[in-house]
């Protein structure tokens, strides 16, 4: 008896991202066929049986399918934003002045507290919906605009909420160690404590976070408070990631190798020795090309090194108010390219499978493979390197989620 | 009795672009009031009579109106695309390589050269749909890749169609000297004369040019090649604009001026003198941020110089498959401000007012003034900064060209 599946799409090219097939893992003649929302096939049409029956069947006229897309390293919810501090910086004001008329990642943390879940949600969906509408399924947000315990976990409750919102597979992060608070008075270890001690408790008692962040950086938090921070994780069963070497080398990447963390993000500074220990934990590159681009940085991640060692690249928008009001993946695809010559394979797996990696969801989504969501981007193209040189331009034709 | 307009647009908030107004020429409280499709009233609600009647009032809900945008420097028309260049080179091809896989403008033209005006007019829309979606109503469109008479008459008249099948105004420049054609032979000025000779008096018969450009340069022509093309021009009554120090400083600034070109573009080798010349001759400096960016320039136009000496500085996409596949107004203002240093105020006024300038249609359209056609861009924002520091995303609520 024919297999009978809920949808069908064939007469479709694929890239299935496979880990196991050289460059995108192409087929030139592709079906993909699903069964409560997960994919059973993802191949050549000649492998699949002709007369398998569907409920429903999708011609996608020789279009593209990718997995659909994922961000996995976002600022998305947050309050207020900063384009008057952009547009005074342009006129020449000085840090200084800026943070005298309010600037900074202080007037961020001041409009999140006074945000209500339902504002803070409000002004974050047409920054979800801008990704949604390239074709991104699965979206990480970090805290990290409260630096209190209420503040940051209404922030992670209104990313949970997002996740509701839209049919879009939201992970979360606690960042409160990311800056210090005005009210801890430049005490970092007492703030620390109170992280690790109180409010990561809450979050995880809350269920509100999938894995804990932090910025180690000579303007945040050294490596013995962010030792602090893991180990308190590592405590409640929750993965770490780590904001790692952006503006120095600190030894960010080494750190969060010692951890085994999901990933280490932004590594503009990090030396062979880092990218080294990240191949061999397993810790996943996160490349932030907006930032870089935002903030005029001079000095790039060592792609060179990444490749050498073998250790899995993603790219993702830091969509923030403060360093990369970004919100497109293929722009940050563009950028990975031009800006730090990645080539279309590595952009593309960025933004899929090893975005999906540095999440912990890569059995879940990330490539065309049986068993995991039938997550999918399907594009007006050619060839797939289009959606990383085109500029400021969506060739989405539709987004599926768990395969609706 | 009182005053009857076809539409008002009301409780608005206006950024004006007047030129005999500060920064933006804003006003808090506005209205728009249109008949037959041209502005009667821009200004102040409080000026503006109270009984006045109209057929449709439209109350914009406290939104920002921008004048239309203008993208006053395009390639749009072209056959073919260059994602595959972009793709080998990535993986370390080199120039040659990439000539020999078929890369370069050669396959633009040979791609440009086979395909059918429908054709040439059906791979354009997505893109010139690109630059609609975001607001523009004003483009200019260049030819330049059929390199031969009947060729670059069949990119004129796509261009000229795409004008007919859209809302939207469409300017056209003929731009024979943009390179040598293959079968030239190494011959520039044989080839110079067939574009004096013979295309540019069809192409001016045909009605088919706004303006004539052409691309002066160490890799194209010369500044007495190009004095010969601008002659040719003036002598049928086209004004001129000029592709110049892009590369090197050849002295195409100066060249534009003395010819009282529309614009001189690129411009990112001009020297100072050049910059004197051109405020003199009222050219404008039309700055390509996108080509900057993707061909990794590091020579920055001369932007105190031009703000020293009062040249006018328009924005623009440069769209071309080869140094710039950018259709995105909003993302080539981010850029002009984080890679140029424009002010806010600046970057809004290069893709609007000064954009019309540098097409000579500066008293149709460019600024909210009595008189001139309603194009108007009406935006979801607090405050006009938004449109130039965020990056990938489009808050335009509605566009509206000659009054819908
Ligand atoms: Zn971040
Ligand atoms: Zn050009």
């Amino acid at each position: 008896m024919a297999e009978r599946f809920d949808r069908i799409w064939h007469n479709a090219r694929l890239a299935t991202m496979r880990v196991d097939r050289p460059d995108l893992g192409e087929i030139e003649q592709g079906v993909v066929a699903i069964r409560d929302g997960r994919i059973v096939y993802a191949g050549a049409a000649a492998d699949f049986p002709v007369d398998a029956d569907a409920i429903q069947r999708i011609d996608c006229e020789g279009r593209w399918i990718t997995p659909g897309l994922v961000d996995c390293h976002t600022h998305l919810v947050y309050g207020g934003n900063r384009a008057h501090e952009f547009e005074l910086g342009l006129k020449g004001a000085s840090y200084e002045e800026i943070a005298r008329a309010g600037g900074g990642i202080v007037s961020t943390v001041a409009a999140t507290r006074k945000a209500s879940e339902a504002e803070l949600i409000a002004s974050a969906l047409p920054r979800l919906d801008a990704l949604i509408g390239e074709g991104a399924t699965t979206v990480e947000i970090k805290s990290g605009y409260g630096l209190d315990a209420e503040t940051e976990m209404r922030q992670l409750a209104a990313a949970r909420s997002l996740g509701r919102q839209r049919r879009v597979t939201i992970r979360t992060s606690f960042l409160g160690a990311h800056a210090l608070p005005v009210e801890a008075d430049g005490d970092k270890d007492r703030y620390i404590d109170l992280v690790c001690k109180e409010m990561l408790p809450a979050v995880a008692e809350a269920g509100l976070a999938d894995a804990v962040d932090a910025f180690m950086e000579g303007i945040a938090f050294s490596a013995e408070q962010t030792a602090r921070v893991f180990e308190a994780a590592r405590a409640l069963g929750l993965p770490v990631k780590l904001h790692a070497d952006q503006l120095s080398n600190l030894g960010g990447a080494a750190l969060a190798a010692t951890f085994s963390a999901l990933s280490a993000d932004h590594l503009e500074h990090t030396d062979e020795a880092g990218a080294a220990a990240m191949a061999k934990a397993g810790t996943v590159a996160v490349l932030l090309p907006g930032a870089f681009y935002f903030i005029r940085e001079t000095q790039k991640p060592p792609v060179e090194a990444f490749r050498k060692h073998g250790v899995a690249m993603a790219l993702a928008t830091d969509c923030n108010p403060g360093s990369s009001p970004l919100t497109s993946l293929l722009l940050t695809m563009n950028m990975g390219a031009t800006l730090f010559r990645m080539t279309v394979a590595e952009c593309l797996a960025g933004i899929t499978r090893e975005g999906a990696r540095a999440l912990g969801v890569l059995d879940e989504t990330g490539t065309l493979e049986a068993g995991k969501w039938c997550d999918l981007a399907i594009w007006d193209i050619e060839r797939p390197a289009e959606l990383v040189y085109r500029i400021g331009f969506n060739p989405l034709h539709r987004r599926v989620w768990r395969g609706q």
